[in-house]
Formats: structure tokens, C-alpha cells, sequence
């Protein structure tokens, strides 16, 4: 079959052996197959990728020298099965899988591994137990971004954000813009978006952002609504507190718990922010740190691969937290699914462009530029 | 009245003038007064501290050039009132106190600025509003305990740590150990305590750590009992899948949300340990963020003033959580107090030795040793 390798960093279109469904595995032939930023990250920075995966237990993460299919956000449909398989569906259904791949030789990263070639191909091997039916027609140019949107979705699930919560995107790339897609559709009153590139902030409002910010104009921070502006004017918790007793006056004839149940009256409200690091950057997070209200919770989205600083008292004296957030469950990615499929989620606004496999290398240079790309699909049949 | 002063880094007993209540302040005298790991930084740091502070809205923290007296952590009986206070204990009454005094110059955080004068002295001002009887006859070296124990109360709420939980304490200082002897009146089944130092873990033991490591011996982690192994033993979600999935053989067969709970029931428990980080030097989170099991909540304490650097690709793959703690709040200050009062919380583990003004600056010096010391108390009528 073709398929676009890589290896040593060159993306190429070659003839290689058509794949087997083993057991437990299914064979699909790929509708569509979206380019995500790690792969774009992978293809340069593979081997430090690959070292830390090392760290963490997975040894078959892809190394430059070793000749990969990447493509882990695909859709296709089904063409055979493997043995001790339960033959869920009949041929030509159309179906989203989760990129793991079990094979007799270790369960596999599939299209970051050379053990499990991805779907930048004519064809891609799934695990039945992760493959799931695409209900309601759904469009394989909409089905395909299941995989994004799942990322997205458990982030938000790990920020536990409520409709009232003010919610603040950092980075609009494709995973940011699929965070918005899912804070609208739970019903998240106020998502504010921030980044740097004009055309990345146009594809934030046709998401649902309620407010845009350039932050080389202004602060996220500043657009708060009135009932937050308490909140983000002090800078520690001590300054809240002071600044609380001063307003009030009554202190200190007031019991303090009073006072602060008061300020929350006020409008300092009974947290701060939840905010989406979607950039993966050295710096992002203390950037955040040092700009965001008291209180603020960072949901960590964005991997960033290198070691990076910040500042703990800073973090203390706001009382910050940051949850690293890590992929999607079965549950989530099948939710995902249903949220495009139901019409709940519309993620076309992120497709800015399909390609067929002679354009993959092209379109790997092509979203370096945010201001044209977010995310391109690509076709095999095209 | 006699203190201790702080001026360029040197401490002595000087004759200061007498302290006067104003509006809202209570006058105590002093019965005992902690000595704070805080407070020995702040004599060596204290200009990087007051930077900092007024970064985050504080501009009267205590700089090198002014002459301070120090001393936040206090017992006393009330003396006398100032104008515009209830009066509301007879003289001689004992009382805690927050360390924050309202002045007409704003409010101030008192044994850490210049213009609210602390604990290392005969007599000290508080505010009556964040002023709170001592019941129960407790004698004063144990309610000068409580505003450490209020730090670890905050800190232990923060965490929302479970009886079920295992609790992990790195560094035991004072604040440590206050935080293991808040997770043991908590009810908090295991408690495991870390310290280089053989007499700082033997106050661990003796405060109720029912572990106890050096970790420079072994692992806090290798201690786990059995069914969080399969958690500590897998160095990522990733590699937690993989491995439900392999010892399972089922999988591919079972929806994976079923195998990952046959995993928690295989003991991977719904997270990790509850961690405290109570050292607060550089290099401390990545060792957590590194070394820790998959699911762990950090609940930072120390307070780390450099900048520091960890790995958030390692925080990501195990989706850590970095609670920040910041001091506690008056209901907290007076729970901790209560705790003491009730019986619920023996500190007097953490004491080590009582001196008079004379002897702060020597007790200063001893404190760096962590083998003869923990807490020591001022008494300035010895």
C-alpha cells in the first residue's frame, strides 16, 4: 500500500508491505487522518521525545533512524479483522480508534511507533476493544478530529471547570481551539482566548471564544467582568485580605472569616480562573503564574518537552494550582465521538485544509505558519 | 520594655520604647513566642523576601537597614485595649493571636515589618478582631504552637486528604512535623515522614509518622504497602495501561474503561499518594514531580524564594497535581488552637528547648543544626 514515511526528518510517499490484522487487531481503510502538532514535533525532535518516553516506560517510542508511518488521528473503514476478534461490525463501517495498538510483540503507540504504522497511509491497524462505530453519518472530515477533541475534552474533565467559572485559553492551536469547542459546549458562560497570531484569533471566535485577547495588546486578566476585578487586581492572598479589611472598614471589629466571606460578596468569588496552557512552551507556565488572578487553577495541556522554571513563591502566595492533564480514557474519546456526531461540538472552524498524501510533507511546512493552518487533513484516496 | 532586635543581620537585647495599643489593638504580654524557620531566613534573606513582597502587594516587609523586632508565633495574656475594641477578656486573660496588626498605617504583618513589632519581646500588639482566647488552662508552651499548626491545618485542607489517603511528608522541620501530627488527628491511616536528618525522623516517629525514611537509604515510595505497588511500580499512565492491559491477557477483548477499573481493583487505587512538600529548596518539586507515583497531589509548604526548574513532560505522563499553600485563614488559626486545647494534637514533640531574650541569638545558630533542634520557644521573662 502507500504510505508517507518518515525518517532521519524527510517525509516520503513509498509503496510498502500491505498490513495483516493479528489478533485482537482490526484492518481499516483510512478515510481521513489529521496532522497534529506532535507529529510536527516528532519529526524534528524524535530522538529527545523518544529518550523520555525511555524514562517513563514505553521503549518503542520512534527514534530518527528508524523508518516511521505517523498519523494518530485517523478515521477509516473496516476492511477485515484478525483473529479473536468479535467481528463487531461488517465492512465498509465507518469507525474512530484510539492510536494504541496491540500487537504479539507489546502494546504500541500507533503511528509514533515503528510497530504500529499510523494513518498517513492507505490502511491502519486498530484494536478492536478501542475502535468504536461513527454513528449518524458523521462526515470522516469531522470524525477525524475525535482524536483532538478528546484531548480537549479530558482536559476540561481535569479542570472541573463549572458554567459559572471563568475559563482563559492560552494558545490557540489546534488543541486550544478544541478546549473552547468543549468549554461552549458544557455550557461555560464566559471562555476567554488568548494568542499571539491574528489568524489563530479569528479561528477562536468561530469556536465559541466569548472574548479574544492579543496578548501583545492587553492582558487576558483584564477583560474579566466587573465581578472578577477584585480578584485580579491583588496580587497575593495577603493583598486581598488587607486590601478586604481596608474597603470594609468594620475591621477589625469583624471576625476575618466574616470579612473574607463579605469580599466574596464583593466579588471576589470563591476561586479564581480556570486556565487551559495549551502552547507547551518554556515559560508559559510561569508566565502564568506571575499574570493570573489569585486562586487560579492551570489545567497543563501544552507538553512542553524541556525542563522549565518558574517561580514557587509566586505560585504560594496566589495559591495556584497546576494539574497536568494526560491524553483521554476510552470513555472520554467515545464521548468525544458522540459530541461531534450529536452536534453538540461543530469542529470544522479547525480544518483549514485537506491534502492527499503527495501533500503531507508540504503540509507539515505549511502549519508552521498559524496564521494560514490550524489543522490539515489528510485523504489517501485524494 | 526589653526585645530582641534585628539590624544587619544581628540580633541583640535593646530597651525599645513601650508599646501603646491604638485603634482596635490589644496589648499582650508575651509568655512565649516560637522561633520560625521563616524567621531565620528572613535574617539572611530578608531584602530577596521584601522584593518579593512587594511584587505581590506588600511593600513593608522587613528589609536588612531597619531595626525589627521579630516574632510571629505567640502567646500572651491581655494587658490592656486600645480606643474602639470590645474589650472583650479580662487582664491577665491568655490569648493567641494572627500575626496581622491593623494600624492607622495600614495593616502589617507583625515579627516580619517594622511597623507591627513581634513576639521576642516583653510585651507585643495584636488585633482584637484576630485575637482568640487560650481555653482549657493550656499552658503557654503548647498555644504557641498553634500558628505553625494553623500552616499545616491549611496545608492538610488543601491537600483534602482522605483517612484512606496515603500521605507522604518530604522534610521534617517544624512544619512537617506539624503537618504529620494534623494528618495523624485527622485520622489519616498511613502517614509516611522523609528527612536526611536521624533526629528530625525520630521526631517524626514521635509526632506519629507510622513510616519513616531516609531517603538517603531508600525509598519513600518502596515503602507503599502492597496494593498501591502497582501504582508506584509504572512510571506513567501510559506504561499503567499497558501493563493492566498485558497482566489482564483479556485486553483487547474488555472495553478499556473495564480494564482500568480491574486495574484499580488490582490495587491501583482511584490516585496516588497525597504529598507535602515541606522543604521548600530548589530542586525539591522535580525530585517529587520525578520520583513519585502516578496520581499525586503535591501540596507545596515550603517556600521556595528562587526560581526552580522541574520536568513537565514527567508531570504530564503521571498527572501530578501542585497544590500551592499559602498560611491559613482565622478559622483555621483557631481550629489549630482547639486541636491543641482538646488533646487532639500533642506539639510538644516539636519542642526542643525554651531560652530567654538572651538566648536568641545563640538559639538562632543552634537551630541549624538539625539534629538537636526542631522549634525552640522564647520565654522573655526567664
Amino acid at each position: 500500500m502507500r504510505a508517507v514515511t518518515l525518517h532521519r526528518g524527510q517525509l516520503e510517499v513509498e509503496d510498502v508491505p500491505d498490513l495483516r490484522p493479528t489478533k485482537g487487531q482490526v484492518l481499516l481503510d483510512v478515510t481521513r487522518c489529521g496532522i497534529c502538532g506532535s507529529d510536527l514535533h516528532a519529526r524534528v525532535h524524535g530522538d529527545a521525545t523518544a529518550d523520555v518516553a525511555a524514562e517513563i516506560g514505553y521503549d518503542h517510542f520512534m527514534r530518527s533512524d528508524q523508518r516511521v508511518v505517523m498519523g494518530h488521528e485517523f478515521t477509516g473503514t473496516v476492511v477485515d479483522y484478525g483473529p479473536g476478534t468479535r467481528r463487531r461490525w461488517s465492512s465498509g463501517t465507518p469507525v474512530v480508534a484510539m492510536p494504541i495498538l496491540g500487537t504479539g510483540d507489546g502494546i504500541h503507540l500507533t503511528g509514533l511507533s515503528q510497530p504500529a504504522a499510523g494513518g498517513y497511509a492507505e490502511q491502519v491497524l486498530t484494536t478492536e476493544a478501542l475502535t468504536f462505530e461513527v454513528p449518524n453519518g458523521l462526515a470522516p472530515e469531522r470524525a477525524a478530529l475525535t482524536e483532538p477533541l478528546a484531548v480537549a475534552l479530558h482536559a476540561v474533565n481535569r479542570g472541573a471547570v463549572g458554567t459559572r467559572d471563568t475559563a482563559v485559553v492560552v494558545g490557540c492551536g489546534p488543541i486550544g481551539l478544541a478546549v473552547i469547542l468543549v468549554l461552549k459546549a458544557r455550557g461555560v458562560r464566559t471562555v476567554i482566548a488568548s494568542d499571539y497570531s491574528p489568524g489563530r484569533r479569528e479561528l477562536a471566535r468561530r469556536c465559541g471564544a466569548d472574548v479574544v485577547v492579543d496578548p501583545a495588546a492587553e492582558s487576558p486578566w483584564s477583560t474579566f467582568d466587573d465581578s472578577r476585578k477584585y480578584l485580579t487586581e491583588a496580587s497575593s492572598l495577603f493583598e486581598l485580605a488587607v486590601d478586604s479589611m481596608t474597603k470594609l472598614r468594620a475591621v477589625p471589629l469583624l471576625p476575618w472569616n466574616r470579612v473574607l466571606e463579605t469580599a466574596q460578596k464583593l466579588g471576589a468569588g470563591p476561586r479564581g480562573p480556570v486556565v487551559f496552557e495549551c502552547v507547551g512552551m518554556p515559560g508559559v507556565i510561569e508566565h502564568i503564574v506571575s499574570a493570573a488572578p489569585l486562586l487560579t487553577r492551570v489545567v497543563v495541556v501544552g507538553v512542553c518537552m524541556e525542563p522549565d522554571t518558574f517561580r514557587p513563591a509566586m505560585a504560594i502566595n496566589k495559591e495556584v494550582e497546576l494539574r497536568f492533564a494526560f491524553g483521554y480514557d476510552p470513555a472520554e474519546f467515545h464521548r468525544a465521538l458522540l459530541l461531534i456526531a450529536e452536534g453538540k461540538v461543530d469542529p470544522s472552524p479547525l480544518v483549514t485544509d485537506t491534502v492527499g498524501l503527495d501533500g503531507v510533507a508540504d503540509a507539515f511546512d505549511r502549519l508552521a505558519d498559524p496564521e494560514r493552518h490550524a489543522k490539515i487533513l489528510v485523504d489517501p484516496s485524494a
